[in-house]
């Protein structure tokens, strides 16, 4: 997907609501429990609930992983049915790989060729040629990793470095050159919304991928004062927040309604 | 597997030396291509033909992920048969995973429960919650990306950061708080060998499993002149130069002579 594609998307539905998809069997509602195509069963139902009030959506490799290669085939499933029903959403690979060049030019087969996903999470580490065989398809993206919501943040990603810089800032100037805004995201934690300020100086067009909103506690409000651009130039994530609204029969209605209600808050930052 | 089984078994064989399965289907022999089971055929050939070579098997989860489920499957009928037919091997999942907590959780699950690994490589870009899941589990391994062997290792890993250190250095450090050298090893590139010395300054009592070495051209005697400590210390990994010796009807025969060269090789550093 062009990056043309997604805005135009974003302004047609005004959301950029992303939902993720990190299914957990033990966490779905009971009467699917049990059924061998549970995964995708699940990731359907949420799917046809909330399409209407996303613009993308993110399955995490973790959770179909855990299921072996049964997941792995979930996981194919659902990429596929959300390419095949819904054209026009995002697609996610939430996967955080990265690796020398040759084998980073595995993962890019594995999720842009062998699946149909539009963009991968990708882990910076490892520098220069774990990241650009992602950059090297035509509308796909690489998401690199730059501020996690996560505590573990702390560790390295916020350690300063020379020139009064922090790590992720190095890692937002560094990987900027590698690529473009059409082919290159960032990944920032909601929980760290006023650091976006900072960012966006940095990273003044490109689109960020902000998880952490909702169970993870980050403020839409904020993310969207300090990250909002012309462009919009966001996608907030929710997961379990909306996958796990309910795990009644009602689950449905209630993943449809948590949806409606970001997409709700969005729409009034397009007027 | 222990520590203490990992260090008997490479004293009882003399060899430290760890084959990496990177499967490609472009490069197998000709006469197993078409096959439906070719990666798992051609692994269980290249096991059966090494195994007295070598301590530990490295499958590099990209190479079957490219094939989809089908590759899913097959990484883990290989990590089955070596689990057991030989299970005095340790079996790495080279993955490079880490994700938030939670993610992380199901990722540990997937390489430590539903498929029976040894170890998983971590990328330690998000921090301690990223790591500490895969430390959770009794006799398994963390191995944390340190310094690796590509290029892009310049970008970030040999960045200068506060007190004249480089990153690389501060993940050592920090990270191998988090766990003990008998549930934690780190990724240190053979073509960094130079580096080792300062490495075990560090760590000087943790394995470090060292690619590169053969197809990417680092050294094992420097590896070993800076690397090697009383209980050895090191995995060293070679993947294309021994699955791939040939890719005619000899594989088999061309992949065991060159597992016995770098067997040989290292069996002098014993005495």
């Amino acid at each position: 997907m062009t990056r043309q594609q997604l805005v135009a998307e974003i302004f047609k539905k005004k959301t950029f609501l992303c939902v993720g998809l990190d299914v957990d069997l033990e966490k779905i509602p009971s009467h699917l429990k049990g059924d061998n195509d549970a995964i995708f069963k699940f990731n359907k139902a949420i799917i046809d609930a909330t399409h209407n009030y996303c613009v993308s959506y993110k399955p995490n490799t973790a959770f179909y992983e855990q299921y072996g290669a049964r997941g792995w085939l979930a996981f194919e499933k659902t990429v596929n049915y959300i390419s095949q029903n819904y054209p026009s959403h995002f697609i996610i690979a939430d996967a955080k790989r990265g690796d020398i060049g040759n084998t980073s030019h595995a993962y890019a087969k594995a999720f842009f060729e062998n699946i149909n996903c539009d963009a991968i999470t990708v882990a910076p580490y490892m520098g220069s040629d774990s990241v650009q065989p992602f950059l090297e398809y035509k509308n796909k993206w690489a998401i690199v990793l730059a501020l996690t919501s996560n505590k573990g943040a702390n560790d390295f990603q916020n350690k300063a470095i020379a020139n009064n810089k922090f790590l992720f800032e190095e890692v937002l100037e560094t990987t900027a050159k590698w690529g473009t805004d059409e082919n290159l995201m960032f990944v920032v934690g909601a929980t760290q919304a006023p650091m976006l300020e900072k960012i966006r100086k940095i990273v003044p067009s490109h689109f960020l991928l902000v998880p952490g909103v909702g169970a993870q506690g980050g403020s839409l409000q904020d993310v969207v004062k300090y990250g909002f651009i012309k462009n919009c130039g966001l996608l907030v994530n929710s997961s379990r927040g909306i996958i796990y609204a309910s795990n009644g029969i009602d689950f449905i209605e209630a993943a449809e309604a948590e949806a409606k209600k970001i997409a709700d808050e969005m729409s009034q930052f397009f007027d």
